[in-house]
């Protein structure tokens, strides 16, 4: 299962803290895609978020990533700045899928974005984040910004749009796009079965 | 429980067929509340629904509501037009609250727009939904048409507005919203605990 997501999405904050462990309860390989929103967003003429822009589904986003935190045992604290950039997450987290250190990485990005309220587009921040997983920081900051990684996110990105994803976190099943948390386990039922389980 | 719906919209239709049932089985008390989307669509500024606007969001709303109604046994057929013209339909359903055929008449419109493709707005196609129910069509037409009716769906919407109501179905549970009909169940034990159930 592809998992497409982006640091500074509200929803994939949870997404990131499940989907490690739901694909294992399914026996299901995870391919994880960072990517950049941003440019999707700027492609259908918004200047921001979805909810960001529509004031009414602001409001209650705030209110359900609260109440959804909750429900999975996840911190939440509103972030003071929202999206927080995150372009220099997205190719750090390049390089831990290259190393192998994708998920805990991952992990500890969303915590400070969303429980603990840090800027994760600070190269200051980025440091202390790497330096927690007691990973060489400078050395990583070094081959994120190398051409390649550049490339590489800009790919990702580029990939995204012409699978038509819309929005994050998006899942891909045997080619079928599942949008959103609450869709990971019907995505990761379809990766294994070829179809969602019924309910009665 | 508040359940907030819109007959031309397309996840309003699962939640139709599923919430008379699950509102039983969480012993909560349902109160319909048709009204309609298109003046909140036209107030934030766009000339239809979302994914209508959204081309990438659209494509694949198409694909997921196929897929939900698969999984709760519900017969899709994608309806020829859209979004039809739910006017008339919302001002027969405050003829049905009043007198207790809601539910019944909702799945039958509902159907008859997403699993039949017949053109809900029609008032020959009222007639055949009513009378298929066995419901006297012109006595209640003449009902729907009324002026405090229509003053009734006008104040629904408004309503819907004033509590920040920006897409259907909705569902209010202590005054918390609850989005989209994967929320429903959420949106129930919220309406008997006033908490989530903790996801292990």
């Amino acid at each position: 299962m592809e998992f497409w997501f982006d640091y500074a999405s509200i929803y994939s904050y949870p997404a990131v803290m499940r989907v490690h462990r739901e694909c294992a309860l399914f026996e299901q390989n995870l391919v994880w895609k960072p990517f950049l929103l941003g440019p999707f967003f700027k492609s259908v003429g918004f200047e921001n978020a979805p909810f960001v822009v529509n004031e009414k589904k602001g409001a209650y986003v705030w209110i359900d990533i609260k109440r959804e935190c909750a429900k999975y045992g996840l911190t939440w604290n509103k972030p003071s700045h929202f999206p927080r950039n995150s372009v220099l997450a997205a190719r750090v987290a390049l390089v831990g899928i290259a190393e192998g250190w994708i998920e805990p990485f991952s992990r500890e990005i969303m915590q400070r974005n969303f429980a603990q309220d840090r800027n994760i587009g600070a190269r200051e921040e980025m440091i202390a984040a790497l330096e927690a997983l007691k990973l060489p920081a400078i050395e990583i900051l070094h081959r994120a910004s190398a051409t390649e990684t550049k490339a590489l996110l800009r790919s990702n990105t580029e990939e995204a749009m012409k699978k038509g994803i819309f929005g994050a976190p998006m899942f891909i099943s045997r080619g079928e796009m599942f949008w959103g948390n609450d869709k990971l386990v019907d995505a990761l039922q379809f990766a294994k079965c070829g179809q969602l389980a019924p309910i009665d």
